[in-house]
């Protein structure tokens, strides 16, 4: 048996699956206190067996470099009491002969697309997902890219759009991405949330040339041979056509990418990406 | 003995190494037609002894997914006699029990600035290099990264300088970052190569906009520890402290890589980064 753990910032997923990353059986609750939080994922689990190997695709930010004391513990966030704090020795601690791997959520839910969803059987896929914030899981030759710490999508820095005058809204940067194209960024700059936005109104162009930029700064740098864009504010019907017709119209013959015509993608795996990334992660070879 | 190729656009260098991937002796001539070029690289290996692998650094674009028969073919090049010509093919023929490995150009010399030269022992490190064009290897968790093709980075788009008016010359894409900051883009800015423009100039307050730019993309992205910039345009002394703090600037405390003092540095290897990246690539594991 082996076991996966989405750690999300409002609910916490747990699941027991087959060795081969299936999921058997799933239970879902809030995300409260990291002690609470974690004690009934073990104690669910526990009820199930002992795994051999347990993945957790967490929020963050969290430490993944090396294999060293500070891998899986918790990174500055407002969340109340989880700065500092270690999943992975929490769960070495609770199961001590099993292999925990911990990953970001956007990696969990990139591997899971990769795997069994939207991208199957490719090794260079992204995962953008576009919702409060905008972040992204990188797998490049069938590894998940980690860095120094991990990728930051959100705060990149792309040209504005000339039709656009909102300052933008990240605490940091004020435009980057995340400033300009997340979810709160919309809304600010259009006075209703994304999701009340008709498909022909102008903030769509908007947002197609902002996550075009994006799309083709991974284009230049990781070379993907698939994107794929989920989280709420990726709902609207046509909003993948239209980021992959202004890709095209950006990247002037040049990118290989733009020749093809499914390179920009929603996600196939929907609600069940984390969970299934978890047990991926759990079931699969090191990545 | 193992050996090694570095194939650039004018000049060819042959070496052959110790097993670790450390020099014994090397030859360099110029790169003419392909069979002509690699049959010289050939003949002097062969009066050497047998390599047991080869390594090969090749200006690009080259095919180097997969291990099908299309690894190692060159793509669309204006060099004549080259489109369509397959490295892998002619030095298999060559040397029938010879492992053959081929990378980029610059992929080569990324891997040995962080195995011998600025990046030493690091396993997440990008090295841009910009002369007549600007180009990027990534490191990503030890492996090199090459997407569905490799990556292309000088054709990023990044927001422009605010005092900078000029056009950029991409005929792709005019002002995207190889377009902007180039050693061709910076002599049509100012009208003069960038080796006569002094320290002070404002041409170079204009460089590290641009460059802090594309390395904040790439911190955004594949999140390395160390960026070397190296190429004819990177060689004016102070440069890589200006992009630096152009880059805190702009990171505005948010990425973990501006509170590193040496993230953007110069590189180490100098003219042998590509002959001592071939030699790693062939005495190395598989990358």
């Amino acid at each position: 048996m082996i076991a996966g753990i989405e750690l999300g910032g409002t609910k916490t997923v747990v699941a027991i699956g087959n060795p081969d990353g299936k999921l058997i059986e799933e239970f879902r609750y809030p995300t409260t206190h990291p002690k609470d939080t974690l004690t009934i994922a073990v104690e669910w689990i526990r009820q199930r067996g002992l795994p051999v190997s347990l993945g957790v695709g967490a929020f963050g930010p969290v430490m993944l470099a090396g294999r060293g004391d500070d891998y899986g513990r918790m990174l500055a966030t407002p969340k109340p009491g989880w700065e500092g704090f270690s999943i992975s020795a929490f769960l070495r601690t609770a199961f001590p002969d099993c292999r925990v791997v911990v990953e970001t959520d956007v990696n969990a839910a990139t591997l899971a697309e990769s795997r069994c969803g939207a991208a199957r059987g490719l090794d260079d896929v992204v995962y953008i997902t576009i919702g409060t914030g905008i972040g992204a899981g990188i797998l490049a030759g069938g590894r998940l890219v980690h860095g120094a710490l991990h990728p930051e999508f959100g705060h990149l820095k792309v040209p504005r759009s000339p039709v656009d005058e909102f300052a933008g809204l990240c605490p940091f940067h004020g435009d980057c991405l995340e400033g300009l194209a997340s979810g709160p960024a919309i809304a600010g700059r259009w006075g209703v949330d994304a999701s009340a936005l008709a498909p022909e109104h102008p903030a769509w162009e908007i947002q197609a040339w902002y996550l075009a930029h994006g799309v083709l700064a991974l284009a230049a740098i990781t070379a993907p041979s698939r994107v794929v864009i989920g989280g709420g504010v990726a709902q609207l019907r046509g909003l993948h056509e239209r980021v992959q017709a202004e890709f095209v119209r950006l990247s002037a013959g040049y990118f290989l990418q733009a020749q093809t015509p499914d390179f920009i993608v929603p996600p196939a795996l929907g609600q069940n990406a984390g969970i299934f990334g978890a047990l991926l992660l759990a079931g699969g070879t090191d990545l």
